[in-house]
């Protein structure tokens, strides 16, 4: 299909061309394509490969994955997948995705450490994982991509500029400015400014915060108001973040560290990242901490306990903390709790239970609606002015956001005097170049689930058959026939997620009962021969009459066994 | 258990107590009872009946209920139950739980109309409703009460004087101090001032917006903000917002009038208010409209459009409006929706999807992020306090709110001087009177859910059952065995909401079957002659096997008939 324009021009013609297979309209689940060539023989460059987490209309499902079918199709010219950063809506789907492509992965140290690392948990994949230095620039297949630092909330966002024969992408990734972002190198700004100079064809760009005025504070004002906050608490301190934030993680221990406390970390991925952090430099050689066992042991004015759980995971340390059902950390009275994060669209009932909780033990909570203790990895609109008057791009191109920011952003392309700019969705392939830029293909794009250990379909698959049964349960009935048609034996009935009883106090199984009985003797035996035909006939009477005490249809299952040898 | 102390006393003493049986720990669901007399005779007052909306957890359910077990042991004893305002999380309970308490309920007459609109549409309950009038005072029983007209989001807020031998308690219900509420009697501050200088002896109060600073707008300095954006507006402009908010659509149809635009009206719950509004006199009876039929036909620059939708609720007016599938009211580029609401914690996705429909159509929308386009009907920190130095308690008890919000509020109660101030949690029975306070007891709470027609309890019930069909989904076997213990026919298998096939390609069914089969297989047909030892090993076998490929268990349904007549 991207053989061919909309147009229906049959004509090659090489042009540079965009798709996203997720990242525009929805937050997370980022993957992008960029194409080179004619349409009929293009190379393709992927850009992350992330995925987003499931709402209450999945239940059951572990992560969302983009649906590759358009890649898939034709993965033996994909030339690499370049990973901007580690976050998991950038490379979360490597794992369950990566064999159906199987191109080279390129990734700076931090990020291709903190793949490894998930890679060594998972099902025993080999991706070829090139790792390449920050700011350097390599050739993947025709493209020739160079990475430019920027700032975000974990070490190593890069941005990348795409150059082609027509001209050059400068794509984002997740990205703010910071000359003081605590960890490793601030935001590039000279060599965004040279490449503006050079000329930029197109600049695809972080939506994110597309509503929010002004410019973000940089991640060593959070440092010094949260050593100001550790200082004045008179007992224990918890301090919770996304534990990918190593800059944070270095924030907190060198607050523990000016106001005399000792560092104890709680929860595994909290772990995980502070080894991958060690080993590619960002936190020093001699970092300590206190493993979670030592807690009970320190007085309460000496300990700053860091917990996973920001978002209010059931099973992440600071839930069970704040339920009194963690092993080894207890908080109480006057303890005080920090929420160096901000709350994700959709834990919001999560995080308020965990605050409850803490309340209730007695502990006082300080969140970012109370003071300086998180800030964005995004940038806000003075920023993203700032990067439009550097690069002048020709076209932009909106993507990380939901299509209200996706919307607010182009706005602000506009007034930024960009001549070309495209609010795009999924799936909606567009010509960067040659100008002018149009829309012109439509790739097919979607949402796939692992859910346990295997990778299901959206649509009429088990997930779309579970949402149906957490509204209206399950009736099972088991009916025996001769060939001829004839009962034998009673038909056996099983509920699961429906009433047991109806309001007057009758059993729905015998309810149940009742409507089976009555469909089989109101089927002449000719009729009960076809199995297919009492099946429907009893499904429908069953899923009736409990409607009719309930008011809900379930659904209902009828297992036909037939019996051999005796027609 | 109301009839004795936890210290064991039996000696019987008068005193008045106070219990929650919702409304502590969590916004709705509000049931408070007041207990006057000796342990072992009291008589009750409840003031309110809510209901709360289902989380996540509760799937398939309608409304949450909370538990009244309490007080249906004694509901001989119950005098009345006082209704303080129309919302739902006040009175939402009354249609589902009044036949169980059968106490006549007290309201001002909006309150009342709204209930009797609800009743109109539910199944046939007849209440004795006593209509008050706005700042009236009666007895319910022994108690003696009087309505103190407040401000809030909808008309008649009443807080209620409760008279006392043991002094006085002032129950607030849901209030703001608003001088200009656009409709109905400002707040009684100089009632509430009198009942301060006559002597209070317990403040039980709204802690919605405990954490908030400052004081909260007026009613009247939205309705100007409103009018001014819709002014601006060059196309056409819809408007949603809580259909209770009476103030609200008046200020709505005088924006109306003001900019010359059709005011259509668009949503079932609008209309069913704006009928009782008119009724009871908060809406004039020259109150005109259009309905929804009417939009098409009407110029852009003619038409403000009020519709129901504000928290993203799937089936209402907004929410189809902005798929493109509503009947009559479509909107598009340039075309401005304003959502003159906040959203209610655990709607942020639906409403962000609501959003974000309405930007791919290329509408502007304005939020209450973004202008003053909403009020809270909450008390702020600043209005908290000038109750307190008003009516001066002996005690404070914080109500409406999860914990963290009662202990904010218990904090701003004891810096205001009380000296007795109880953060209480659902079923803690505090003596008010004779001092000093204090928890004497503890009432059995907890949930129920309106599930399809029927009242459901929470616990190991069908809504906990569907929980878990969500997560893994349902796998139903027959069986058919003789008296022996032989199998006859083949095994049949049903699955729901279990992937069909492995991660090679092998249906799931067949996998199953061939767990059954080898189950029959190794089970020795002695054993196999009792059906609940085979359906235990069959439900088990099967389990372990989907695990072994799909890494989750499902629920197992094993049907097993037993033939006659051939032993």
């Amino acid at each position: 299909m991207a053989g061919r324009t909309t147009d229906g021009r049959a004509t090659a013609r090489e042009e540079l061309v965009f798709v996203a297979l997720g990242g525009l309209g929805e937050i997370g689940m980022n993957a992008y394509l960029y194409g080179l060539g004619a349409p009929d023989r293009r190379q393709w460059l992927m850009v992350d490969l992330g995925i987003t987490f499931p709402g209450p209309n999945e239940p059951g499902v572990d992560v969302v994955l983009p649906d590759l079918k358009f890649i898939e199709d034709e993965a033996s010219s994909l030339a690499g997948i370049v990973l901007t950063h580690a976050h998991e809506d950038h490379i979360g789907a490597v794992i369950d995705l990566w064999p159906r492509l199987k191109a080279p992965i390129y990734a700076t140290p931090f990020t291709a450490g903190m793949l490894r690392s998930k890679l060594a948990e998972g099902p025993r994949i080999k991706p070829q994982i090139n790792e390449v230095k920050l700011g350097g620039r390599f050739k993947v297949g025709s493209f020739d991509v160079e990475l430019v630092t920027m700032a975000h909330s974990i070490p190593e966002p890069s941005a990348l500029a795409i150059r082609t024969p027509h001209g050059t992408v400068f794509h984002t990734g997740d990205w703010k400015l910071d000359q003081t972002p605590l960890i490793g190198d601030p935001t590039d700004e000279a060599k965004i400014q040279a490449l503006g100079a050079e000329g930029v064809a197109a600049l695809v760009c972080d939506s994110t915060n597309a509503f929010r005025d002004g410019r973000s504070p940089s991640e060593v004002d959070v440092a010094s108001s949260l050593a100001k906050i550790i200082e004045r608490a008179k007992r224990r301190v918890a301090i919770t973040t996304f534990a990918s934030n190593v800059a944070r993680l270095r924030a907190v221990a060198d607050a523990a560290k000016a106001t005399n406390r000792r560092l104890v970390v709680a929860g595994r991925a909290m772990h995980r990242i502070i080894q991958v952090a060690m080993d590619t430099g960002y936190l020093p050689e001699t970092f300590s901490y206190l493993d979670q066992r030592e807690f009970s042991r320190l007085e309460p004015r000496d300990v700053l306990v860091l917990c996973t759980g920001s978002q209010g995971e059931p099973r992440a340390a600071l839930a069970r903390v704040a339920e009194d059902e963690h092993p080894d950390v207890q908080l109480g009275q006057g303890d005080l709790v920090i929420f160096s994060s901000r709350t994700i669209p959709g834990n919001e009932k999560a995080v308020a239970r965990v605050q409850n909780n803490l309340a209730l033990l007695g502990c006082d909570v300080v969140t970012d609606g109370d003071a300086l203790v998180h800030v964005t990895g995004h940038p806000r609109r003075e920023e993203l002015k700032l990067m439009y008057g550097w690069l002048k791009p020709r076209v932009a191109i909106p993507m990380h956001g939901e299509a209200r920011h996706l919307r607010e952003h182009a706005r602000i392309a506009r007034a930024a005097g960009v001549p070309e700019v495209h609010a795009l969705t999924d799936g909606q392939m567009v010509r960067l170049a040659p100008a002018p830029s149009m829309v012109i293909d439509e790739a097919p794009v979607g949402r796939q689930f692992r859910d346990g250990r295997l990778i299901v379909a959206d649509g009429d698959g088990p997930v779309r058959q579970r949402r149906k049964l957490s509204a209206v349960g399950v009736v099972a009935v088991a009916l025996v026939l001769t060939r001829k048609g004839e009962i034998a034996g009673d038909p056996v009935v099983a509920i699961d997620g429906v009433p047991e009883e109806t309001d007057d106090g009758y059993a729905m199984e015998d309810l149940v009962l009742d409507a089976v009985d009555g469909t089989l003797r109101s089927t002449p035996s000719a009729r009960r021969r076809d199995p297919n035909v009492l099946r429907e006939a009893v499904r429908r009477s069953v899923r009736a009459a409990v409607e009719q005490v309930w008011g809900k249809k379930p659904i209902a299952k009828v297992l036909i066994t037939v019996l051999d040898g005796r027609g």
